[in-house]
């Protein structure tokens, strides 16, 4: 844990400069628009510790793979985010002294992102080696209405002197990954131009060949009138500058707007990037800082009336939940389907910034609530996308018949990952894939993404299902070995409960996806049998075969399922009686004690009882998540978030909040110790899910919406929006009451506590609450 | 398989020379003598496909290990074997043209290997570009005698022309390793000197600091008289040579003598290494190239005669035993315990050169059978002095109490491997090291090994397995979870039976040793638990407990032990079933599909019976080597012996020859296409093994000598010698009869197909055979 920001409930702020926490602030106060994102790194020059981070969506570099022992079946590469062309660079001095922090006292440092309005501001004083004092107030967004627009204000103010000031605004395209594998840098030039305040550097990926134009423009201004500007300008590899140099007076305000422009060749032909990336960048400059800022606000103004949580009574959860949401809409939002959402996102390098599973078992449901049902679609089609890229990434692990295997690791559809137990073990993400769809349409009964793009997906996952299990002659029933759960403390394991239930559910599913199609719309299904080479009589048959024959591991006296085979001969230990001395383990034990023991990274079958909670009784859940929770050590970032909503599902208030802020400040108190490396994007969708599945308890049934809050002692209310088939709905639950209203859409008949009732247009519903 | 050797019953053979095969040549021509080994590299220049190989033994690097993800517990560094500075090379040009055979045509040309020598030799005619045609007779070594000596004898004669030739000997130390993680060089230089004919290079290895500094002279001879040089000298980077130019006359021949030397700061002291080296040139350039060639060859003779396996009516089989038996003993001589048996020996890079288990496994038995007791000891010694580092390798990974886990990989006893489930889990290595002692002391009788040593190791070893274990309450046993057998075909499985078995007799023969140690020297004994801190209460009762409660895996329908736990879960299908377009399976299918395979690699519950033959009945030996050779792959170099030891032993003669083949040709007729890489030095041994203890039918049961031959039908007969408690002993088996003939030592009393008889010096054992 390392808590140094202030609570608030709209804000995050840090109060004086400690340059030890400066990399976990460049994550935290990341801002973006789901094209592009940036660390909060410093405008100006900064020679102390930083991780430079300027994320441009969907650029990436295919970095060789760095393995120990190859094996059969690895991908040649891993695809990186890519740290693209600094800019916000800004070098500023006096007198021939440079601004830079790490050189310099500060005073009254504050940094702040504004969660409310989408902006990151600083303001300090700050004294130079030579004693001058500057006094500064930044502000910088990329804007929520022009995608490809960035743009600071940049004032300053020389407090105790006059003399000659220097600004050097400048793009810098010679920049590098931190994470590259053999210390290459990723871009090559391919022009660059640079003549008065305005300039440009085009660069080119290697390897992948993506195009980025990245362009500046600059206005000054002295106590509020524009300077007349008469700039140097130069240039190196990759990179351009303008330079303008002017007298200042003591107490001048220097006001410098510097507006950039980031253009990919995946948005536009490359030939016409550099004009393109022209014209988007005079825009930007006639449109002004302050109407670009307005603009952006309202956006995320618009946003906030859609999907805000709002939690009385306790600001450290209010700030929490609303610095998950914050991110999530910097990080996606969902115009593109060729985008997706890197369990990082515009924050840092780590994890490559490619989809994960992540994607489809915590994202889409923040998604489908608080953007809409097309944002959701657009995941879905994302994967479907990919469709054929997973049924040869099946034929190279040796499946036939239009098996796929979806990658454990992704940008463009290709597997990216290597280590053995997780690349070719780690299958359980197949499933999620297939539920994200059931979820999808569960949801919004878009029952047509089924004929369009769902049952091509969902064949193609049961039969790499069917190809997956085998039959064990010695235990009579189908088994299916060397798996990789969601808990990845255990590896190579045989029968993962939760991977086998979710096989079986993936082939049931497909077959009712199939008779749904087929009785829809018969022409297209038989335009889909030919595509697919489907043999419907013998495929759903052999699917049928496993279903009923497919082996579950359990412990009947315990009445629990079992995560594995073998995991009653694990040394039986609780959680509570582990040395804190030793948490968490995975920076105390070897990786094989890990595995030994019969401690949970995060609870699979708790993650079964979760997505399929209406196929088990109540009993069976608490029963096992009471034997599950004990024994996990909650050490990967989207474990507490299952949890919780089971803890709240069982009753279990106490647990349920406990878990519930471990999920969502997770970041903001570096709860591992590793926020420097950019922030915890997907499991934030998690924290979404515990609020408002958890203590929110919503929940489709049989297609009806239900409530049934749970609320914590110490908050006095909590609130949150959802949409539903077309609505947006307000639920405000108290310790009194749960009230709902309706903000957009349709009267709605729902379930809350239970108990049908209906919400219309400004008549809402007010069910009391009796407490016990 | 690529067979492009002539069979030849003493040498090996390549005539004409094919660039294709030269990195495979360049594997099967390596000469070493113990204590240096080369390539077989070409002399003069060679600008087509090689890979250079200069080994300097106890030499090593340690290469920063490239992971995908990093576990805790990896070890920072894998020790590599270094290419170390060229001492062969000389460049020879005939009016400015040089002799390079990627640019000749080649006539004539012959490559030889003589075993009985221990000399490489090459001769050839070679047409230049210009059309100048010379011939060149080669011969090389590494002196047996003077180990730190190789010569070189290089005679060229012009056939078609006179004109002037150019000679330049030099020493090239600025080379560098083909496996280098990050491509870096390990050599630095330490100095250089060149004067007249004689120069040296010291280097210096990065991080390690060992210091080798290698030296050269030559001499010149036109016709047999030597001339007069007056050399040129110069330098580069790590690099020096000595040129002189002279006229020749067609058909002169010009014979050049090159000396060189490589002195290591393992056996001299830094400062004196380049006085000392300068000191060792001189003598051998005293002592003359066929005084070294001969003394040397006298050597070999002696090896020959104590070792030699002869084998009537089946050359291919008889060259094949030669060709393994040649280039162990080049490998190690035995003198040093801080050497120890690279897999690959002097002849490659691949698996750095350092220490695995095939040591203990499958070395041991041939060097206490042919270089007798002392080299046998000296290898159980190399362990010994590793134990500090293999009691701090079980702390890193969480074990206490003085519990060793011995490392998969090594060179100074640290652990290099970093796959986890080869590091952490192949533990079984643990089980072959204390195996290796009793072993050596069944064989040798010396049983103050185990006070003076053994007892230690025997201690620290069962201290491992006994933390290694847990009680399962479901099986209400002792289990081990999270285990890798020598089967590395199966990653990570619970209760390897191999594993558990070991483990047990471990801790069951540490129990023994304590007993012998404390009744044969109680006073070493009390010395030897005070700095153990040994409890011999309550550890070796716990010990007992776990003995006494383990649990074994196994089908007793089939009558078969199991691999481990779930292994009738898989599909099960026979090896003769496989489609041979699809093997090896491990270049053809995903490492998954391996893993979820029945497919052996190499069966070790056969390890474990071969290892423990004496606890099992014939029956089960018979049932469990049916079963498992049926689903072995034989895609490990150790598999295939002990498969044909235990066909002899189960009278399966014809499967015990097709076995022997596979192992015994695996290098020179290229079974796996990887020659060119180096040989499968350590395999060699089992090959050995194979002969002696498959065919010969040799055991010592109770300290008795048992020989019980079988023949395959096409051997007219064939013959071994062994060391057995002092004595020398020669066996020839043929189709009627077996001959015992002792050639050193005392009377001893044996078992010849179970019947007692003796043998005497000059009085020969002779029993006929009953074919049926």
């Amino acid at each position: 844990m390392n808590k140094y920001l202030k609570t608030d409930e709209w804000k995050i702020i840090e109060e004086g400069f400690n340059p030890s926490n400066h990399r976990a602030s460049e994550s935290i106060f990341s801002i973006g628009n789901g094209n592009m994102g940036q660390r909060a790194n410093f405008e100006e020059k900064y020679s102390g510790s930083t991780l430079q981070g300027s994320y441009i969506a969907g650029v990436y570099y295919p970095d060789k793979t760095r393995v120990g022992w190859w094996k059969n079946g690895y991908p040649e590469y891993y695809a990186k985010v890519l740290n693209a062309a600094n800019w916000i660079g800004l070098h500023i001095s006096f007198d021939g002294e440079e601004l830079d922090l790490a050189k310099c006292t500060t005073k009254g440092f504050i940094r702040e992102l504004n969660m409310q309005h989408g902006t990151l501001k600083r303001s300090f004083t700050a004294v130079l080696p030579s004693g001058k004092e500057i006094k500064a107030d930044i502000i910088r967004l990329v804007s929520m209405v022009d995608k490809e627009v960035g743009v600071i204000k940049y004032k300053v103010t020389p407090l105790n002197f006059s003399g000659k000031m220097k600004v050097t605004p400048f793009i810098d395209g010679d920049v590098k990954n931190e994470d590259s594998n053999y210390n290459e840098k990723f871009w090559d030039e391919v022009n660059k131009t640079v003549s008065g305040t305005s300039g440009f550097v085009t660069l080119e990926t290697r390897k992948t060949a993506f195009h980025v134009c990245t362009g500046m423009d600059y206005k000054i201004f002295s106590n509020g009138k524009a300077l007349e500007l008469k700039p140097e300008t130069s240039t190196k590899t990759k990179y351009i500058e303008s330079t303008v140099e002017f007298q200042v007076k003591q107490m001048d305000e220097i006001a410098i707007e510097k507006y950039a422009v980031n253009l990919s060749s995946e948005n536009h032909p490359k030939e016409s990037l550099l004009h393109n990336a022209g014209n988007v960048l005079k825009k930007a400059v006639e449109k002004g800082f302050d109407r670009i800022l307005q603009e952006h606000i309202n956006v995320w103004a618009k946003k906030w009336e859609d999907s805000d949580i709002v939690i009385e009574g306790d600001p450290a959860a209010q700030q929490g939940i609303r610095f998950n949401i914050f991110q999530l809409h910097q990080t996606y939002t969902g115009e593109d389907p060729r985008l997706n959402i890197g369990p990082k996102g515009f924050t840092g390098e780590k994890y490559g910034g490619s989809t994960y599973w992540d994607t489809e078992a915590y994202c889409l449901s923040f998604f489908m609530n608080t953007a809409g049902h097309q944002v959701a679609r657009n995941l879905l089609i994302y994967r479907y996308n990919h469709l054929a890229k997973a049924i040869e990434n099946g034929e190279k692990l040796g499946y036939t018949n239009g098996a796929a295997l979806y990658p454990m690791v992704t940008m463009n559809g290709e597997e990216c990952h290597n280590e053995w137990e997780i690349t070719f073990e780690e299958i359980h993400r197949n499933g999620a894939i297939a539920f994200a769809i059931y979820n999808y349409i569960r949801h919004t009964n878009d029952k047509d993404y089924l004929t369009e793009f769902g049952l091509e997906v969902l064949v193609a996952i049961a039969r790499f299902w069917k190809q997956r299990v085998n039959f064990s002659t010695e235990k009579n029933k189908y088994v299916m070995l060397g798996v990789t759960g969601p808990n990845e403390y255990e590896n190579n394991v045989n029968n993962n409960w939760y991977t086998n239930f979710i096989a079986c559910w993936c082939m049931e599913y497909a077959t009712e996806a199939i008779d749904y199609v087929k009785n829809s719309n018969s022409a297209k299904y038989r335009e889909l049998v030919k595509k697919m080479k489907f043999d419907e009589l013998y495929e759903t048959r052999d699917w049928k075969n496993i279903i009923d024959n497919m082996y579950y591991p359990e412990d009947k006296n315990l009445g629990i399922f079992l995560q594995q085979d073998g995991y009653m001969d694990k040394e039986q230990i609780l959680v509570k009686d582990l040395d804190p001395k030793i948490r968490p383990i995975n920076q105390h034990w070897s990786w094989d004690r890990i595995l030994r023991s019969c401690f949970i990274k995060q609870a699979d079958v708790l993650q079964g009882l979760y997505f399929f909670e209406h196929l088990f009784d109540d009993k069976t859940i608490k029963r096992n998540f009471e034997f599950y929770e004990a024994r996990t050590v909650h050490e990967s970032s989207l474990s507490p978030c299952v949890h919780s909503i089971l803890a709240s599902k069982t009753g279990n208030v106490e647990k349920a909040y406990e878990l519930y802020l471990r999920t969502s400040r997770l970041d903001l108190d570096d709860y591992n110790k590793e926020v420097a490396e950019g922030l915890h994007i997907t499991s934030m969708a998690g924290t979404w899910m515990s609020l408002v599945e958890g203590f929110g308890g919503m929940r489709i049934i049989n297609g009806d919406l239900h409530i049934n809050p749970l609320i914590p002692d110490n908050w006095k209310s909590f609130s949150f929006h959802i949409r539903f088939r077309g609505r947006l709905i307000y639920v405000t639950s108290s310790q009194s009451e749960v009230k709902i209203s309706l903000i957009r859409g349709e009267k709605l008949n729902l379930f809350i506590h239970n108990k049908p009732c209906s919400v219309e247009l400004s008549k809402d519903t007010i069910i009391k609450i009796q407490k016990l």
